[in-house]
């Protein structure tokens, strides 16, 4: 039997960063023995006091929902969950706002190594916008390709009517700058097999783990390409895939695979953001974005993506709130339909990206430590981003020099100009389990999403509480 | 792209030991300036100048058969691999022994959480012997049962027409002692649950990882207990489970689960064991016996389980068989059909049973570090005994107090009064993979598989050269 809710463990952990840290909070005796107020708490002090806040919303929402592919009625079910939690928490004007999209749902997964030797079966799964092969799949001819640059180089004889395999070996770093380098087999490589007229691709996982759940995410076929069947295997498959063609040697002719991916297109259908506000107190003032993603793949429970993200900001976002009014208001942004094309983030930048933004900052790596802080803010922020570097230091923040993206869901508010800050969480075990079955609540470590909360409270009371000669 | 072929890396480990621990063995020059020749080199040293044969067997059989379910073309594919492999190798009497066996075969394994939250799938697999639900499902709700012991002590009214879910969560320990304890609820729980009249079982996984590949592994139902529909979820899954049912308090009414498990029963169908020997120089002495499973579960390739103990048990014999003929006869035997009921095992025992055999060893626990050696030896033994331990005290291996068991395949000799050591293993890892989907090459360590071979192969060349004084 496992421990079922971890809180109390988490109670316990703030309990003992209450004594360390807070001992001045607690009431003092004066020295002529009259017993003075206690001092009003600050936000991060009511984060340090005992925070199941982000422990709990991503708890509720893996258990109670679940997988939320985008687009469909388990999406739909977490925006209502979303809507009656975050009035429940006491946040003003929370509201949905609806978009359409289109949806793309998994179907039958099968792939087997046919030939050359005894007939096994992989670990895959579908793309998001793979084609379908038909119920009855197809069967073909590896071509071997190490990497995308591999493919892209190859002349169209190589690929044409064949099953492409890209090998490329993903490997962890800290900052996740791994995943646009090796993840263009996925983002780009349908792509380019489809126009060089391979009848399938399927690629080694996007992922840096050892376990048979291969790592599913979106990929794009440009306009008059006609879409493939595309599937990631895990990365025990690939490289029984790879030991197999070499002790073929010929490679491109003798290892065979049977595909059966079944996937469709449901068409146009609802999907929507969910927003919620601490409102400030100035309401001349433009407002702090905070976001996360509501919606998940369909293999796991979305537990570190974004579940977990979900509950940093909303954490964040009550504590300043509690402590007292904010000069700004704080928008906190549940967005819908991220993982299959940022289509909640191009909602929200259509229905507000006219609108002033202080600040965007989003939550969406995970649930481990945050290592770094990085800034892109206007010039007259320089003496706001030193406060906010020192107020995360205690935390085990370092001071980055890259500039800020602000994730992907106001990313088109970033690229339009607003400013933005990056709480960079660790990534070294983050593409263990992204877009996997694996992605469940047991793989959050909660002293890690706690340390999240603390270092987002820190820097949200400072940005809510900012003047407007700093930021816009 | 993943390194293929480990080999190369062994031999540079091999080239390091062979430095370290061989220098006498080299040619020496005399004073007189004359080249002596080299001495003979003993069994361990053949061992240690370059072992590739223990991680060949492995890569090849998991690569070019996989999985082979006991009974199925795959096990047959596997067993004409094996006795090619072993006259290769250079064994005499390589043949097989067939036998008859009841075969199972796994179908459609899918299962979701229907009610009270969002319908969700969770992980599962058939365990062996399972009944089939049909290919429509079963759906019924939840009878909770912390562990084997708390459904053995429930009254059927607390179980009947009700899916049962067994929840206890394995520990690891080094020894593997949890898996006997935990196991039952695997081995009996679903014989129990169809006594009181269960529509089927869900168990958590007889395992101790937190990835979302449930174990299976057989079960047995009495003779005249009609089987139900049984299955092992992941323990992540495991974790949602248990969460649904606290938050709906009443656990035996509110949560409801949709099973569909099709596995077929094949009726009786040919499996055999492939036995190859080291013929000894003393036809009246009695065999040593080394023994290993063929036949693995269907999820994954069977790496651990078997294929690296077939791998380790071979390298050893080859290794003596090179130093020089053994005074004793070394057996090895790759038994078939072991994981669904060591069928293998008994046909051996039946037609070998009444030979007399010196001793039997088999691995059969992963390819971790053995840390410890039992014996169940005559009183005669006690000086080989000794001789054993300090010949394997240096590769990092202690004497056990407790009585050596010899293994699944060789188990029906031991009991029959047959002499056994057990070369143990280290399971502190082995139940995180064991009858999974992840029992694949990547989950072997090179290094310690070598020092399996280095162990084996002195506990092999001191038992084929051993006197009849110290063993039967």
């Amino acid at each position: 039997m496992k421990i079922p809710h971890i809180p109390a463990r988490l109670f316990g952990v703030a309990a003992l960063l209450v004594t360390a840290v807070n001992a001045s909070a607690a009431p003092a005796e004066a020295p002529d023995g009259v017993i003075l107020p206690a001092p009003a708490r600050s936000a991060v002090e009511l984060a340090e006091e005992g925070d199941d806040i982000a422990w709990t919303i991503t708890e509720d929402l893996t258990t109670e929902i679940g997988p939320r592919m985008a687009g469909t009625e388990a999406e739909s079910a977490a925006r209502r969950w979303a809507l009656s939690r975050l009035k429940a928490m006491g946040f003003a004007n929370v509201r949905e706002e609806q978009f359409d999209m289109p949806v793309w749902v998994r179907g039958t997964e099968e792939a087997w190594l046919t030939h050359a030797f005894q007939p096994q079966k992989l670990a895959i799964t579908a793309l998001g916008n793979s084609a379908s092969t038909g119920p009855q799949g197809i069967e073909g001819s590896l071509a071997y390709f190490a990497s995308f640059d591999a493919l892209a180089a190859a002349p169209d004889e190589k690929v044409r009517n064949r099953i492409v395999f890209i090998d490329n070996d993903m490997k962890p770093t800290q900052d996740g700058s791994g995943y646009g380098y090796y993840g263009r087999g996925r983002f780009s490589g349908p792509n380019v097999a489809a126009k060089k007229v391979a009848i399938a691709i399927v690629i080694r996982s996007i992922g840096t783990d050892s376990h048979r759940n291969p790592h599913t995410g979106v990929t794009n076929f440009e306009a008059g390409v006609k879409p493939i069947p595309a599937g990631a295997i895990s990365n025990p498959d690939a490289d029984q895939l790879y030991r197999q063609l070499v002790r073929q040697q010929a490679v491109v002719d003798e290892v065979r695979m049977k595909l059966i991916l079944t996937p469709q297109n449901l068409g146009t259908r609802h999907s929507g953001n969910v927003i919620a506000e601490v409102p400030g107190s100035d309401p001349a003032a433009s407002p702090v974005i905070v976001a996360c993603h509501l919606d998940s793949w369909d293999l796991g429970t979305g537990a570190i993506d974004d579940a977990a993200g979900c509950g940093i900001i909303t954490a964040a976002a009550k504590h300043v709130m509690k402590a007292g009014q904010p000069r700004r208001t704080i928008r906190v942004l549940w967005a819908g339909a991220e993982e299959v094309g940022v289509f909640g983030g191009k909602a929200y930048f259509d229905a507000h990206g006219k609108e002033k933004h202080a600040v965007a900052l989003e939550s969406d790596f995970g649930a481990d430590r945050i290592w770094r802080v990085d800034f892109k803010l206007p010039d007259s922020a320089g003496p706001l981003a030193d406060r906010i570097a020192a107020a995360v230091m205690p935390f085990g923040v370092v001071r980055g020099k890259q500039p800020a993206g602000g994730g992907a869901d106001v990313g088109a508010l970033v690229q339009a100009g607003a400013p933005a800050i990056d709480l960079a969480q660790d990534g070294t075990r983050y593409f263990d389990i992204h877009h996997t079955p694996d992605d469940t609540l047991d793989k959050i470590d909660v002293n890690n999403l706690h340390q999240n909360v603390l270092v987002w409270t820190a820097t949200l009371a400072i940005l809510a509480n900012s003047s407007d000669s700093e930021l816009p």
